[in-house]
C-alpha cells in the first residue's frame, strides 16, 4: 500500500492513495465526533488490527494472565525531530515502553497508545508514524490494544506527543530489581552505547559523518529471555535518558552498594566517540534505546554473555564492571587513563527532548 | 501541609513549605537525571504513596489479578483552562480514565500517569495538580502505581498535558458492551447532562452566571457497581467529548440497532441551558465527566434506577429512551415541541480541548 525510500538513513514515505479525505490534521479529528471516528476506521484500525482494538470499547477486554504477576510502564515520548536515522517518534514509542518492561523481567504483551497532535501535522507523517508503531510492535510480539487521540490548535505542543503505556507477565520465578543486586555480581552491558542521542543530535546540529550514525532503537524482550535461561540475572536496567551514568547511580544508590567500571571496556563507536567529542559530550550521560545493562550473578556471567553475543541485540555485549561492596550508592569509573573518578548522576539538562 | 480555599468555585492553592529549590519547572526536570529525580522524591512520591511506586522500577510490578480478565483504557489530558470550576486537569485525568474502566464493567485497580510539562511551569501548580490526582485516585479506591515525566521547551506545550492508563479486573460474570444491547433495552442517563462542556467554556468565555456551573467531573465506578447488583446492564458509555449524541451514535452503529430518544426526559439544568443558548450549543454535543449512559433490560429498567437514586452519582438519573430494531444504526429524537430528528454524530470541532 505504500512505498518507503530511505533519505539520509531517514525513512522516506510516500502514500500512493488518499488515507482520508484530509490532508492535515483538524482540530475537528480530536473532537470526538465524525472526523475521530474516520481517522480510527481509516488510519488506526487498518494498521493496528486485532480484536481487542476492533471492539472499538471505551477500554480493552484482554485475557486473564493465568494468575501471573501483572508488570505495567508508561513514558510519553516528545523527541524532536520526530523523524530520524534508525527511527521515528513511532517506533520509539514502541521500543521504550516495550523494553521497560523487559527490563521488570517480565514478557511484554499489550500496548496503548495516546496520540497528543498538532492541528496541522501532514496525515502522510501520522501515516507513517502508524506504519513504524506497528511493524516494531509486530516484530516484538505485543499488539497495540487500545487508544486515543487529542489535537491541540497550532502552536499548542510541537507536531506530535506519544504516550505508550505497556502490558507485561512476570516470567514465572524470577525476580528481577534493584534489590537483588550483590556484591561480586558483574554489570554487562549489551553493546555500544551513546549510539540514540548522538543519532538525533548530528540531525539537529547538522554534523555529517562518513557512514550515518543511526539510532540503536531496538526492542530487547528477545534478548532478555535469551539471558534469563543462561543464568541468574539480577537485575536490568535500560540506559535512555540520562544515559549509563544515571541508570546506575539509580541502581546504586537503590541496592545501597557500589559500582566499580572499567572505562577502557565500555563500547562505543568511534564515530560516536568523535561526536561527542565536537558536542562535548561525555558517552555515559548519553541515551541509549538499544540496549541495557545487566547485573548478574558472578559464575553466571561469561555463560550469559556467550548466550549474549548469539543474539543480534547482544553481538557486542561486554563485562564493563562490578558490584563491590565499598563506597555505597556510588559509581566509581578507572579511567582509560590509569585515574579514578566518581561517575554522578546526570545534572541540568544535557540533551531536551532526545525521547 | 497545604492550604485549599476557593475563589469562584476554583479551588486555590498555596503551599507553606518550599516544595523544591525551583520555583518553576525546569527542562532538567525531565533529564533523567538530578532534577528528575528530584522532583519524584519531592513532588511524586510523597503524594502517590505505595509500595508499586516506592520501588523505583522502570514499570510497577503488581499482583496477579486471580484469573480475571483485565481491562486497560488510556487517555490524553489537554484541557484548558488546567483549573476550573469543580476541578482540574489532574482530577478530570484520574476520573476520565477510571470510568472508561468502569464502562467495561471491570473494577478499576491502578492507574499510570504520564505527564508532559512546558518548560516555566509554577511548581505550585504542579503540586497542585499532583494533590487533585491523589484525592480523586483514593477517593475511587485506585492506585496511581508508575509514571514518567518529559518537560519541553517554552512554547511547545501549553502548560501540562497529562496521559492516565487505567487498568481494572472484569466482575465475575459480566459482560458489557455494545454487542449485548438489545431490542426494548431502556436508556438511562446517570443525570443532568452538559455540566463539564459549560463548566470550562464559561471560564474561556468570560460568562457570569448566578451561581457558578460547575463541571461534573466525578468517578463512576461506585454507581456502576451499584447499578450492577440491581440488574441486567446491557452496555455503558460515559458521554465525554462529542457529549450524549456522539457515544449513542456510536453504539447504535456499533449494534446495528436504533435508539429513541425523548428529549423532554433529558434533564439539563436551567442554567446549562441558558449557557447553551448564549453560546449556540446543543447540549446533547456538548461533554460530560461524571455521567453515565446504561442499556438495561427493560424489565429492570425501575429497579435500577430506583438504585441509582440512592448513589450520590445517580441521584437525577432518568430513563431517556428506548432501543428499537427499527432505523438501524440510528438516533432519533422525538423533540419537546413534538417534532422528531436525526441525531448525528458531532461534525466539526465545537469544543477544542474540553478534556
Amino acid at each position: 500500500m505504500s512505498k518507503i525510500t530511505y533519505q539520509n538513513g531517514i525513512k522516506s514515505f510516500s502514500c500512493p492513495i488518499p488515507i482520508t479525505d484530509y490532508k492535515n490534521i483538524l482540530l475537528a479529528h480530536g473532537s470526538g465526533g465524525k472526523l475521530t471516528n474516520d481517522l480510527i476506521r481509516k488510519v488506526f484500525l487498518p494498521q493496528f488490527r486485532n480484536n481487542y482494538l476492533e471492539a472499538l470499547h471505551d477500554g480493552a477486554i484482554l485475557p486473564s494472565l493465568d494468575g501471573r504477576q501483572l508488570t505495567v510502564s508508561t513514558d510519553s515520548f516528545v523527541v524532536d525531530p520526530i523523524f530520524f536515522p534508525g527511527g521515528d517518534i513511532g517506533s520509539l514509542a514502541v521500543h521504550g515502553t516495550l523494553n521497560d518492561i523487559a527490563m521488570c523481567g517480565a514478557q511484554p504483551l499489550y500496548l496503548t497508545v495516546g496520540f497528543i497532535i498538532e492541528e496541522g501535522l501532514p496525515m502522510e507523517d501520522l501515516w507513517q508514524i502508524i506504519l513504524s508503531m506497528e511493524e516494531a510492535a509486530s516484530a516484538a510480539g505485543v499488539q497495540i490494544v487500545t487508544g486515543d487521540t487529542k489535537v491541540v490548535d497550532r502552536g499548542k505542543c510541537d507536531r506530535i506527543f506519544i504516550n505508550t503505556t505497556g502490558i507485561g507477565a512476570v516470567l514465572p520465578n524470577i525476580i528481577i530489581g534493584a534489590g537483588q543486586i550483590q556484591p561480586d555480581d558483574q554489570i554487562i552491558v549489551s553493546g555500544d552505547i551513546a549510539r540514540h542521542g548522538i543519532a538525533i543530535m548530528s540531525v539537529r546540529e547538522g554534523l555529517e559523518f562518513e557512514s550515518i550514525i543511526k539510532s540503536d532503537s531496538a526492542a530487547l524482550n528477545g534478548l532478555v529471555d535469551t539471558m534469563i535461561q543462561s543464568g541468574e540475572i539480577h537485575a536490568l536496567r535500560d540506559p535512555t535518558r540520562g544515559g549509563v551514568s544515571s541508570a546506575l547511580n539509580e541502581l546504586a544508590e537503590a541496592s545501597g552498594l557500589g559500582f566499580v567500571l572499567q572505562e577502557e571496556s565500555i563500547p562505543v563507536h568511534e564515530q560516536v566517540r568523535a561526536a561527542c567529542e565536537i558536542l562535548g559530550l561525555d558517552p555515559i550521560y548519553v541515551a541509549n534505546e538499544g540496549k541495557l545493562l545487566a547485573f548478574v550473578k558472578s559464575k553466571d556471567s561469561e555463560r550469559i554473555l556467550k548466550a549474549m553475543h548469539q543474539h543480534p541485540q547482544g553481538r557486542e555485549a561486554k563485562i564493563i564492571g562490578e558490584v563491590t561492596r565499598d563506597h555505597p550508592g556510588m559509581v566509581i569509573l578507572n579511567s582509560r587513563i590509569g585515574g579514578t573518578r566518581v561517575v554522578d548522576m546526570l545534572t541540568g539538562e544535557q540533551l531536551p527532548r532526545i525521547c
